[in-house]
């Protein structure tokens, strides 16, 4: 392809709207174009990367026995009815009416509408297992769509669904799945962490995320560095922590004026974090306070706590409602002498019971307590891993410290057990000749995300910096004049000869500056750029510049060719 | 793949809903199951037969330079309010609110879309001419959805769309296009023809057709022998025939009794048809009869009459209105003594003219009169070409005898010149400095109803005859039984032999009967079906029996291979 004739309309200023990078550069490379809020035309060289990601998905599914259909995007009610996910998806859910005044939805996802299919056709264990998947569009009427490709209405997933006798042969599914997608992912060239997941509202139990890292991720997780853990940090499990061992000494109270955050007690007491306990203090939606300790130096994970104190919300306590129940403290709280009250509950992480004469607040203005030992001077109504796991923390399955990072969920897996098959009367006969219900599982890929999730990843002031196995082209080669002959042709043949050997390249020919020209390359984000200037017309010397690392390479015209393919090979 | 594990059940039964044959096999032979009414799931085979004409339809698309992105399926409302075409397509368009009530349509097309898209982007000559094209899912709510893939409401569709400074560009861009989808079609192994059209609803002028040729087509076509001629029927142009050269004589009335129809007048006279004049009489909405002259071996061609009378419609005459006008004489008329009057318009085809010494009605029960002479006892109020082709009629192009056809539409190529550059401003500036509308054009391939189409043309009574290049699989190995090792062995390594040599072959493995195993090998219709029975093992020879021919024929082991693939070339 010659850059003259191609469509790829690039920008000099960011669009106003485009908040994150990804969405930035994809509009200023000309990867892509608004039609509607979270609605997206895509470019000739978005396409052309989805195409890569496509393929590289669809011979991962089929290496593992999964077999590509294609189900509609329009979906008749009746059978979402069923599953009672017609009223549950609410109005996410985009929904039509035909000419006959039929409900339709646009599919946001397609369990309805597999399981229909196969409960159809599929009457025997020997039709077992099965894993049939499509690539396709799939809708979402987000409130707000933003971040461009990130939360879309209209967004390209690979969704595939298993059909097993029974929970031994789902494990076998899930694990394939799990192993095709951590290769998907490898063959992408991405930075990426399968992490344990909460199921949410699909259904069902048993699943994992896979996060592209990237500092704009939405979400935040740890891994290990030594073993393969990985989480989410909401969803991550702590062992308490255990303290020096030491007597324990009487309670006492302390000055301790204008001492109202963690760091000015400390320093006011010359003490460490790990010496004090925080008490954080909630509203649940019935209105009772919970007090929450965790050790100085720690933060409570609110989704935790929620799910132990077992209410349905938790929202910080304000002065004023705190005043009503523990008197007017708030930066002195503690839990000495609030055990034991029905208006309040305490919850305190395993590791502050492990303390030995903390420091706490003493719920009086410029007061702390001293030498306060948890279970002796108050006993907590519950104790329990409430806290955020942190860098360092040490990884709960080896103990080696973890890391922390930010992901973008770009695919998950889980266990759907036989949720739908139940509803849905997707039965078989066993060999046992009784009837019983299919047990499934369902994969998505999130294929557009992905994109964005790379670009999030892989770029610089510049541009994009593709990866090379999903880069729309591996190479853009740029006369420095198109108008001087020899160039041009040493430019033309390059363009042949990499073309010819599996180089996918396109041919700067348009007649602008260098600097235009460069600057484009950057921006979209080509792997190499080959200059052809007087250097290679003078010195046989051609000239790569590697786009991730910025480093200018000169090769002879005579091995130029297998150079790139190594280059490329690394990137 | 193993046919144990393929996911494509087939029916014995055809079912009952199923009209056309390409409806019921595909039913039958697991390639496509209903989801609503004009609504499907491609199963695992039709996917597959799907990607294969995509692959051929992208290789074509892009060997002319055209670009491929991917538009949203989901459109706003406001550019179709634009130009107009928001009420005009009616309750053909599949229409939705999102969620803060704005209008959308599921696009039926992207004339709107991708005009649109190319203003913000092309401001200069030097950007053209483009060609931009997708393939995917179009959406179209008819009223009576039915014959299965041939008329639904979800379909798959690749459109392309051409922008081009003037209509040289746009007649070099239609040409290109021509082109292509006469490779396409050839590629794909059917027989077709690009016959000229009229550009209907959507807009235009310039326009071809291509038809896939099959008993079943819902269009008659004709079509030259001798050159690249081709038409529909009702737009076929036609010189007039002349008669033999007679000497004029009188006109004069004569008896024949019980002489209603042509061939009953010809047997009573013992003359041959190309001597009488047929009169059709028809009432236009305005409420005046038009009497249609063509010879007595001719056809009238209504539509031609339609414009040529220039009324809004046509139905014909019952005998009550007829004898309101022309007396009670049905079966009997003529337009001898009619001319001139206000309320009656006689149409004579051109070749009427030529007829010497005719035979018509006499406006009289069992009356006819003989010598008529056209422009001497009668004069028309319009002569003009207004009769149907017919087989054997000369081509208007060269003369030859033209033959006819059934068609079924599968791609149509349009030139829209300025119509949707001027209604939504897609201008550029022109190497003068002005500012020009594009001028466009656009290409349709209906890529699921080709895979309807090929069924059409290539069936018989035990299932599909795929051709070879969009066939699911080449071939299918089937052991005559699956419990003999020594067949199983065989069938094996000739199963792994195909597939590492391009040839793509499906191993049926099941414990049924070779009688079941063949008869759903016919069902698919894999142009290949290869044997491993006694005669494998024994005699060291491989049966291979053609789909198409139904020849078996035997080849070494030694050789089999490259026999394969000659046969599946042929094809």
């Amino acid at each position: 392809m010659r850059v003259s004739q191609l469509f790829a309309p690039t920008l000099r200023e960011t669009p106003a709207e485009a908040e994150v990078i990804s969405h930035q550069l994809m509009l200023r490379a000309g990867f892509i174009r608004k039609a509607a809020g979270g609605i997206y035309s895509y470019l000739p060289l978005a396409w052309r990367v989805l195409k890569k990601i496509e393929t590289i998905v669809r011979e991962e599914m089929d290496a593992k026995g999964g077999q590509e259909l294609a189900m509609p995007v329009i979906q008749p009610a009746e059978m979402w009815q069923e599953t009672g996910r017609w009223s549950v998806y609410g109005d996410e859910m985009f929904r039509l009416k035909d000419r006959h005044n039929r409900n339709f939805c646009l599919g946001p996802t397609h369990e309805e509408m597999i399981t229909t299919l196969v409960r159809g056709d599929v009457r025997s264990y020997r039709q077992l297992p099965l894993m049939l998947y499509q690539i396709q569009n799939k809708y979402r009427d987000e409130i707000r769509p933003r971040f461009g490709l990130m939360r879309g209405r209209e967004f390209i997933m690979k969704d595939l669904y298993s059909f097993d006798r029974d929970e031994a042969g789902l494990d076998e599914s899930y694990n394939k799945m799990y192993d095709a997608y951590t290769k998907i992912f490898t063959r992408c060239g991405l930075t990426f962490r399968a992490v344990e997941a909460d199921s949410g509202a699909i259904g069902g139990s048993g699943s994992h995320e896979f996060m592209v890292i990237a500092e704009s991720g939405e979400a935040a997780i740890v891994y290990c560095g030594d073993c393969d853990y990985a989480a989410n940090v909401e969803k991550a499990e702590l062992h308490p922590i255990t303290g020096q061992v030491e007597e324990r000494l009487p309670l006492s109270e302390t000055d301790t004026p204008g001492t109202k955050s963690i760091a000015a007690l400390c320093q006011f007491l010359d003490i460490c974090p790990e010496k004090t306990i925080k008490t954080l203090a909630y509203r649940t939606d019935t209105g009772a306070i919970v007090l929450a300790l965790v050790r100085g130096d720690h933060e409570v994970n609110e989704i935790k706590l929620l799910n132990k104190v077992g209410c349905l919300r938790l929202d910080m306590a304000n002065e004023e409602a705190l005043a009503g129940i523990m008197g007017s403290c708030a930066g002195y709280i503690g839990p000495v002498g609030f055990d034991g009250r029905d208006d309040i509950i305490i919850v305190a992480d395993a590791t502050v019971m492990n303390m030995v004469n903390a420091v706490c607040g003493a719920n009086k203005l410029d007061k702390h307590y001293i030498n306060v030992n948890p279970g002796y001077d108050f006993t907590p109504d519950i104790i329990a891993d409430i806290r955020l796991i942190q860098e360092n923390d040490p990884c709960p399955r080896c103990g080696a410290p973890v890391k922390t990072a930010r992901g973008i969920e770009v695919g998950q897996i889980f266990k759907l057990f036989t949720k739908y098959s139940t509803s849905l009367q997707a039965t078989y006969i066993d060999d046992d000749g009784k009837e019983k219900p299919m047990v499934m599982g369902c994969y998505g890929v999130g294929v557009s995300r992905t994109m964005a999730a790379a670009i999030e990843q892989n770029y610089d002031q510049n541009g994009i910096i593709w990866p090379a196995p999903i880069a729309p082209y591996h190479a853009v080669i740029v006369p420095v004049s198109s108008k001087d002959e020899a160039q041009m042709a040493l430019a033309e043949k390059v363009y042949g000869d990499l073309n010819a050997n599996g180089v996918e390249a396109v041919l700067d020919d348009r007649n602008e500056r260098p600097g235009v020209k460069f600057k484009d390359a950057d921006l979209i984000g080509y792997p190499l750029r080959i200059t052809i200037g007087p250097k290679a017309i003078n010195d046989n010397l051609i000239e790569i510049k590697v786009r991730r690392t910025g480093e200018t390479l000169y090769f002879s015209s005579a091995d130029y060719l297998s150079k790139v393919k190594e280059l490329l090979a690394k990137l």
